[in-house]
């Protein structure tokens, strides 16, 4: 499925996977964002990506075993769902993101969620691998009464944003 | 230096800057391959950047505030250091190597490494990082006892390649 990489360097094979504009862009709307289908992927995508480069893109995760395509028949939509391997990229996203809040321009709404996905460390990661797995793979949480991780960014987002929204309006 | 990004979240800030497939690989040999030169980055290359392709991305990297250029003067190699940003960028690579190990081909002897810098965890990216400020801003390590994690990478490394060695010659 992925072509021999250039040399035995586990970061170059991870670049030659995901080192591109718009991969982990894809990954993160289906992880965080929890779009499923072609369709909104496209039509939310905050950055605007094109319709031929997303479905480039798509194609080439399904063919790298990072995401599944569950083809629905005729006039249906294909569902895509984030393959163990995609899910194990949450440190590798919670790290980029506290590096890009720490260095670069970015929002407050989504700054604020990248912090909380940082600073809760390996157990919220943990805890969110597991729900990712149970909603992409169909794998039982082991705990079920964990608070919702998805619930807790979504939560921190909705607060930023409302505290934004007040701030423009006072 | 950095362009405004298309949206405020940070994976997409961190993505635009990093995103393609090379500018990891350059921070990768100026931070573990310690190489500081055109000339060795290129040569030494073990996926064989192009030589215009790694012109290029130098050129950006250092407009981004990633690497530093001193320029020797006339006839003199200009030498490229980490500046704090890429030397921040040591949990990402960190991450994503072992995502590599895990998901894809990989050698033993870089595998090897990869496994060490991982299972080392925070407090060993947080010695490398400052290791790596020393050498690349000339900040003095706040405890020169601590053990080099670039000796302990190295040696990592020289052994497994040893073993290797030494299983093909059995």
């Amino acid at each position: 499925m992925v072509d021999e990489p250039r040399s035995g360097c586990p970061i170059n094979a991870a670049v030659e996977v995901l080192g591109n504009r718009w991969s982990l862009i894809v990954v993160r709307d289906v992880m965080f964002g929890d779009r499923r289908y072609f369709r909104e992927l496209l039509r939310e995508s905050e950055e605007g990506i094109a319709s031929n480069i997303l479905a480039a893109r798509l194609r080439e995760l399904v063919a790298a075993g990072l995401l599944t395509r569950a083809d629905a028949g005729a006039g249906r939509r294909a569902a895509y769902s984030l393959a163990d391997a995609a899910i194990e990229l949450v440190p590798v996203l919670a790290e980029l993101g506290w590096w890009g809040v720490r260095h670069l321009p970015t929002s407050e709404a989504l700054r604020v969620r990248a912090e909380l996905l940082y600073l809760g460390g390996r157990p919220l990661w943990d805890d969110f691998m597991a729900e990712l797995r149970e909603r992409h793979l169909g794998i039982a949480r082991p705990d079920p009464t964990r608070p919702s991780v998805a619930a807790q960014l979504e939560a921190a987002y909705l607060d930023a944003t409302a505290r934004a929204g007040a701030v423009g309006s006072a």
